[in-house]
């Protein structure tokens, strides 16, 4: 299996609702640095596993959408808490799209799995891996 | 699959039986950075796939065992080299039995896979990975 | 020149004045991974620049006064921007102050420099250093 | 699974041939930090995946091949795009090809999967990962 | 003092003329991931050393002037060996000249210091550090 | 002002001697993982401010005599705590030894500071800096 990996960084506020975030629950933020990991089987007859300048344009888009915003008065997200894992799998998601609309180029038709990755401090990070339904 | 990982660190002594190690054979020691991660499905109500808290501190109690310690002198670890690899494993196996006891919250029952991944330089890193038992 | 750093970090809510700061006017927050560095010029008796658990505990308390909060809601900041650089002298300015209360141990007394960066993402950082006032 | 990981890098020069490349059609080159993840399912007598000096030996004659050197000029990559994915499958072939001489020493037998990662930038790499034939 | 840090990279290929160089002789290539720190005594009024948009816009331009390029063909360098440290210099100098062009905007008046440093690996970096002429 | 930076590693065992290191006083160890700064004022004709070749191969040989020992039994050391900070100026005053020898080259002759910094997990380290007494 080949990947190729990507990373970008994006910076927003929001809290959490449960007492499981103890002081979380309040409004603070993060900056989160987002690595994508795009698989496949093989590489392509120019080498690659995807156009990588188009996987880094498309990855700066999907975060534009979040950058600089505060998430708790994003009307996508209303009763949701936007922990790490949940913005993960959201990022993918959108990822995905991006990738049907033909916005990764035609290798992306190719990725079997896409894992997002998202980086919260030195200690922590969540992720979510997922199918993309590729034939494979 | 989601997944979420926290960093901490130990720093031992201890030396190796076999010819292999070469001057490793005699008493040294290393600090282990620990990542560890844990995979589940799905994510809960609260949006997590365990609370990180307990997991930071779960994994300070289980790495407290082995801090500033010989482990040639852990009655434990007796006739065995207690290798990168070989202690990544330990310490799944401790975090899966604090994950029983109800130490790391009722997330940690949907937790699939645990990977734990020990580096002890720049240069080298050692992992060990295992389900969990939970059903999936 | 001895020195010793210690890491920890810190997550906030924040918006800033200011056409220079174009989207981040709106409210956001940020992961702040921080490092301060205390410099003199001779180790104690003891063989170390300062007490590390007690530097360790100390930036930790400094920056649980910021941690998980909205900084535009805080009285002290209010008509300041809470920009990176700025935050580096407000940790600089509160570890100095421990240190003159005593909580940094009897070793402090003899930091002439303090350093404090603010890593905001894996491309942007910022810092202030400072002289501490001990005699040299 | 256990797994040992090991980093060394490699400077090369080299060309790409095909649009989607933009500048770097032209002749550039790149440092690649190359780390090769071991996989296996058990740990041998001595407590390891594989003997890591052994490994690293190893890895630093396959990158001694590709060291400052212009790729386009090997002989053995005519006519392919020497392509980060593409130098990962080939570490990963020459890697397996040492392990079958005995020169990964008798713990390389039971390695099943080996994962070479080549990070070109702070924010991008590609990986390729294989299995060795190890029976399982 | 206070300092801001930005980072980028940039990938090129050159050949060294000297016997020091041993291998390094043949043309090879290297990734450069650039840090650049500047530095001044105050913050202005918006609370920031520099417009950190601006720097990261002059450091990309900068950049783009040698990225994809093997430098053994660019006019200005003939004669010369494009080592790290000396291109650690030419970055600092073309940086230097476009703060005083303006492209760096007002704050750039007052930066005092710029130190340019170059990661061409995980183990091996260089740097250079010049004043700017800024009166302090 | 130029520098040049180079990285390795070495693992030992220790124990301190002191309230003031609590559980550290017992046997442990780590591994640390050294960056040494050679800084100038100039490059030489070569455009280079040390041979690195070399810079690399005399850390590795300083770093050999302290590397899988237990340094409670070196003799040089007792009666000493080698704390991080101590062992940074230990590692600067032999590399110091062995540029006025000539292991280092005829470039070592013009560096006129080398900056010892030790990391002892992702959290802490410590450095010395010190003049070598070249005219500057």
């Amino acid at each position: 299996m080949f990947s190729v990996t990507v990373r970008d960084h994006v910076m927003i506020a929001h809290s959490f609702k449960g007492e499981v975030f103890g002081p979380a629950q309040r409004l603070h933020g993060a900056t989160y640095v987002v690595d994508v990991e795009f698989k496949r089987r093989t590489i392509d007859a120019d080498g690659i596993v995807i156009d990588i300048g188009r996987a880094i344009d498309v990855l700066r888009a999907v975060l534009a959408e979040l950058n600089y915003r505060n998430l708790d008065e994003v009307p996508e997200f209303a009763g949701r808490n936007t922990t790490t894992e949940f913005l993960a799998q959201v990022i993918f998601t959108r990822l995905l799209a991006a990738g049907r609309r033909g916005d990764l180029g035609p290798g992306a038709n190719a990725v079997e799995q896409i894992r997002v990755t998202l980086h919260e401090s030195h200690v922590a990070s969540a992720s979510y891996e997922g199918n993309t339904g590729a034939a494979s």
